[in-house]
């Protein structure tokens, strides 16, 4: 540069940043995000239906990820118990994640009871139009007691657990689920298959 | 069913979950994840590289993503503030949410200052071997200082900012960085070649 060169105005605007807009990740990647909000019981089958989603997609080789209690209870909301407040922020964090996932092209399923339609409505709002695909596993509480996997229904019913929901606790059902997935006599392929070809209908899939 | 047939040992076996493993999940999609964690003093372009990696990285169709200040301080961590334990809880998530997403088999990127050592370690330790990609964004401060994009370092020596890294709070340099990019005189796009030429080498790129 030579003395008469004027300095540059600001190395700022080379360097300033540019994000990718989701349309240009959305074309880049030949797929789009959405997060698939698994709710329902325990015991309803949450969890096993939203790993066999992911398989299923996964084959397809499109980018599918699980958000459950396995991964999140021990890690991210480690710090979080089971209070009323301590619940909220547990949907709360799971819903910004999900976004961010949302956000990189992911289909992202979460599986929580999350039984609170305030809670779901607050994770609905954070995402765009189109983005929140509520899914209610919609499986009878007689069958998820007798399911029991992990005995907690016993407890409860003992008064071991307080506030347990469906049977001391509200479980608040979806009232306009996207997916209304009925599981009382189906299996889990079945009840799989039928979110894929939800997921397939609405665009979510390439060919 | 007839009279005589047994009934199901347990409805449980069918309805158990098989979580996918890395493995699986790399091989059906044809690529690995890792967290390349971006970390220098504020102003030295940890976004700004972070964000062309990422695109450079889309260009290429490889799933790629950047958790940084824009998409998390008014999100997942909008609850916390910049004292010493809201700082380190703020790295601990990010750190949680960055391995999420790794596993997810997303490359991904992190952009904070993260000025602490024993921050960056404890991320480090939560993740499997190799998918901790430390990267150092080596600036000098004069650099850092006179770029000054926010006015953050003016308002620093001011004293309207306290513990501000690097001037009035210390930043711990990585001893042993995977990715050491010594950015003065040098344009984004030649330091963000070098981050994907390393993961070229490294195998996280397919052809």
């Amino acid at each position: 540069m030579g003395p008469q060169t004027p300095a540059p105005r600001s190395q700022n605007i080379v360097w300033h940043h540019a994000n990718v807009s989701p349309d240009e990740r959305a074309a880049a990647l030949g797929a789009r995000g959405c997060v698939l909000w698994l709710t329902g019981l325990s015991g309803s089958g949450k969890s096993t239906i939203g790993r066999r989603v992911e398989q299923l997609l996964l084959d397809r080789r499109a980018h599918a990820f699980v958000i459950d209690g396995d991964n999140v209870r021990h890690g991210l909301n480690r710090d979080l118990g089971f209070g009323p407040a301590d619940r909220t922020e547990n949907i709360r964090r799971i819903g910004e994640v999900a976004k961010l996932f949302s956000e990189a092209c992911v289909l992202t399923l979460t599986a929580f009871i999350s039984p609170y339609r305030s809670d779901r409505a607050a994770v609905r709002a954070l995402l765009p139009p189109g983005a929140f695909v509520e899914v209610f596993i919609d499986t009878p509480l007689e069958i998820c007691e007798a399911r029991d996997p992990k005995g907690l229904y016993q407890k409860a019913r003992a008064g071991e657990i307080a506030e347990f929901t469906g049977i001391s606790a509200p479980y608040e059902a979806p009232e306009a689920p996207e997916i209304h997935l009925r599981t009382a006599g189906r299996t889990v392929d079945d009840c799989a298959a039928e979110v894929v070809s939800w997921l397939a209908a609405q665009g979510f899939l390439s060919a």
